[in-house]
């Protein structure tokens, strides 16, 4: 017989129905002789009940937390109903009960207040994913992940497959390796995206390609980054950068509406890369609260103060920032070294007197006050680099820390924005030029031939689109020319040798005809971690490694047999 | 400005308006003075036309094949119109043409006829896939996946993902391994499936599981493998074996009815497997035509046929089949070698006449037509093996081999069957057992104390879905009780230490409570090819291996530097 409900759906107007339902024992209680049981699954909670001398009573009696079951019974309206549950206003009374399968006493608790350490709960992650959050956070991850796929599709788009035995190009991050057995010493390599590949299908012809695509970097591992990770792989052929972000905007709105009833408002703010470093000290600014930078060095200039001599001095005032104690402010100057910037001091105005670190320094506080534009209970932070990008790093750090310690920001407030016009390549110490977005990104229309001239003055068709501080995913117009790819990997530094070895079929394919092509990858996992407000990526994958990158659950990676290297042709160093 | 139409669209409707068109460009004519181009994109071909004196005459005459152009123009009604064509009655009188990128000859032509060799179109795969016929592939291929999506969406399933990056646990094919560089010495492994993960999901309650999944065989080529393939990965908790092959068919009749407008009626038939074995010679049986098989040794075991004697005959009669020659019979006696068969030997009855190989043996012709229940024109092809499985199978594959050499089956017939009640065990040469489907299997619920006493009598909650000979996909119940998955290993002749070392967490989980689960994988590219006609299963994937392993395109596998060796802790044996 077939279940007939999920355990959330029954209420009064199913009165004096019988049903059958399923799932795990998450509470047992006798009162007064009755046996309640709270039956879960990935719905609700339902109350049962066995009344004492039902043929069923004495099995269950013997039921514990987690064992699996299966009931037939009669809806009942409860006498002390649970307005917070709902099923509250109902409770089961079973006729048939049958014990699907038995269980141990779990490891960890299954429920939100659980404790366990994170090592625990990854061992047993099967059990951790049984906790209602957990169950949401997966929950959520399908239905983001449908809803942009689903606003994909309305635009238009196809989902494409692409390989994920691949060739390893060492640029940027490192490749994970997968050694061939058919050809002794060589490798195939996990991707790290499907740049390539997306490009290719642009240059075949199909124009509008997505993918939910798995991507692989073999680094040391962050607080917020995994092994592999899932990307919303977009590329379209014909449109102008601008064109590209309308539609990714529309397949944001659609997501946020469709998933969290969150309307967010259209066209996107659009922040030249160089005005975000200058207001916010930031490539990925928070737009939620203000505090934004400025240029200090005219303010301290005439005061001769030495640790701030030679320096660029950027800062920013905090409004009703002067309760901040010293001691509180001081923490902060780790946030500051941690980011380039050299020192951090503060000036603040209380009863309308200057006090704080530099007083000793300024000669004329009233005047000063007046210079720097503060009122009443300000906080001005003041922080020096040794240039201009270092201090106004520092100083955006410091601006976000901020933020988050005097709760500025709701988590409940969405402020997108995208940040375009950036430069092409960033500059080594040595002189030399790699690539800031990928070497596939295209210069300015304008620009092109500044390439071949001044390559480092390029601005690129790029653009990342930032969430709350956060980066949710970048992306550009790429080169469609072959006499500008070709230059493009000379710029960084390829040898034609190398660039004929690990790009020719690149190369070569955009010589037969490839158009204008550009696109853009949206991190799932971050996405789905900002719209379910966790702070631990963890949180969002069902099965995620350790920061050490191990599967603490299938305990991998491990050794092999003898027999697999053998056939590999390979040896592990001693 | 944007581009307001696709190459399919325009028809008198449109006449008079002013269009803006992109594309390739398939073909230039200069007839009398004016320039004909037939502008591609993936939907479909547009005529244009260039007036001798208009601003872009020039530039239109230094177009070639495979240029990539922006026009504006008015559609106009053709003087000869193409009735062939979507848009055969209108061409675009060009008034504005930008040329996005020029283009070289391609090495292959751009059309279906283009006979290139396979090597030729792998390396341009960028080009291969520009053929439209190519292009409808990797359509249908979308709309298929998407399809099957869908109705599991329908189905209140969720798509949820699993880990690339796992353990090897070498049961069945080779693993692919990743060196993991933070722990020398040790791999991770590309998943063959993601059985264990998906079992895990039902473990943590999710009721629903599908994931579209890549998955990883280190196997040598055929025709029809590829190193990783894709599948429709599907796992349910709470159904039988009955209704998980339900929910099965109802997301096959929907994706067969929305891509290709074909009704499936359902329920699909259900066959056992020994039935299918005895009828059809084959656990895959193509239904689309008759040919059964017969136990032909009550009929030949009174004739002193020496080549039979002691051995199992099975044949089958082919009506009208009278009209093959020996020669064309000859031919398929290595189709009954190549599988297990010992002999191939005919009789026919012509002018009422019994003829053929086996004639000098026969003593009564007349009564044998009786007996064998023969009419005119009648063909009976016998064939003997040392058993019955043996003789069987050759049966079987002569007589799908026979099916396609007479055209007895049409394309455009899905007959589906499912294959049921499949032993547990597959019994080797030396009397060991293993798995028949994988060890997660679960015997049939009354065969389960038989796993204890007489394990190779079990029966399995096994199933397998055949479409006109071709196994789509296969799947069962799963063992969802630790005592029984441990016996299922002891079974198959693992040790207790590598139980626990291999399955020991699966083992465990088994025991907090798991729900009866079970599920199915569909073969995604298989799907494909059968449901758009192809024999070869590289047409359905844009960028596939050769069947030497290799990505022709991309030159993978290579070398790798030795630094990344090094890393890794790994050298090449020499």
């Amino acid at each position: 017989m077939a279940y007939t409900h999920h355990n959330n759906e029954l209420n009064l107007a199913h009165l004096g129905q019988t049903v059958r339902l399923k799932g795990w024992v998450a509470r047992k209680r006798n009162l007064g002789g009755l046996i309640f049981i709270d039956l879960r699954d990935r719905f609700g909670i339902t109350q049962l009940l066995v009344q004492p001398g039902h043929p069923s009573y004495e099995l269950a009696s013997t039921l514990k937390s987690e064992y699996v079951i299966a009931i037939t019974g009669v809806v009942i309206e409860r006498e002390s109903k649970n307005p917070n549950m709902a099923t509250g206003d109902i409770e089961v009374n079973i006729e048939e009960l049958v014990v699907l399968n038995t269980a141990e006493t779990p490891p960890i608790g299954i429920s939100n207040e659980d404790t366990a350490l994170e090592d625990t709960r990854l061992k047993y992650r099967y059990l951790d994913l049984r906790r209602p959050v957990m169950q949401n956070f997966m929950i959520k991850r399908a239905q983001i992940t449908q809803a942009v796929r689903e606003a994909l599709l309305l635009e238009g788009f196809n989902e494409f497959e692409t390989p994920i035995l691949g060739k390893s190009t060492p640029e940027g991050a490192r490749d994970f390796l997968v050694p061939s057995r058919l050809y002794a010493g060589e490798f195939y390599a996990l991707p790290q995206s499907p740049q390539i590949y997306k490009q290719l299908y642009m240059v075949a012809g199909f124009e509008k390609y997505f993918q939910i695509a798995r991507c692989f970097r073999d680094e040391d591992l962050r607080a917020d980054r995994q092994l592999e990770f899932t990307q919303v792989d977009i590329e379209t052929s014909f449109l102008t950068e601008l064109e590209i972000q309308s539609m990714i905007e529309r397949v944001l709105a659609h997501t946020f509406k469709k998933v969290l009833n969150v309307e967010i408002k259209l066209p996107i703010e659009r922040m030249p890369f160089d005005r975000a470093m200058s207001l916010y000290g930031s490539d990925k600014p928070d737009l939620r609260f203000g505090l934004l930078l400025k240029d200090l060095n005219p303010l301290f200039d005439h005061y001769a103060i030495p640790f701030l001599a030679n320096k660029s001095i950027r800062g920013f005032v905090v409004p009703n920032g002067a309760h901040l104690s010293r001691k509180e402010l001081d923490a902060f100057t780790t946030t500051v070294k941690k980011n380039h910037g050299d020192a951090l001091a503060f000036l603040k105005v209380s009863n309308h007197e200057l006090s704080g670190s530099l007083l000793k320094n300024i000669t004329d506080p009233k005047q000063f006050i007046e210079s720097a534009g503060l009122v009443e209970n300000d906080l001005l932070l003041v922080i020096a680099g040794k240039d201009f990008e270092s201090a106004s790093k520092a100083a955006g750090a410091l601006r976000k820390e901020l933020g988050d310690y005097l709760k500025l920001a709701s988590d409940d407030d969405y402020r997108f924005v995208w940040i375009v016009d950036w430069p092409l390549f960033d500059v080594n110490e040595d002189g030399s030029l790699t690539a800031a977005h990928h070497p596939f990104t295209s210069p300015k229309e304008a620009d092109k031939p500044l390439l071949f001239s001044n390559p480092q003055a390029c601005r690129a068709q790029a653009y990342d689109i930032v969430l709350n501080g956060y980066e949710l995913g970048g992306g550009s117009v790429r080169i469609h020319e072959s006499h500008i790819q070709q230059q493009m990997f000379e710029a960084i530094g390829l040898s034609k040798e190398i660039i004929e070895e690990r790009f020719g079929f690149l190369v070569g394919a955009l010589k037969y005809g490839t158009p204008p092509h550009g696109g853009l990858a949206l991190g799932l996992d971050r996405l789905v971690m900002l719209m379910t407000n966790t702070k631990n990526i963890k949180d969002v994958i069902a099965f995620p490694k350790t920061q050490s990158a191990r599967d603490l659950m299938m305990q991998a990676p491990s050794s092999v047999a003898d027999a697999q290297l053998e056939e590999l042709n390979l040896i592990i160093k001693k």
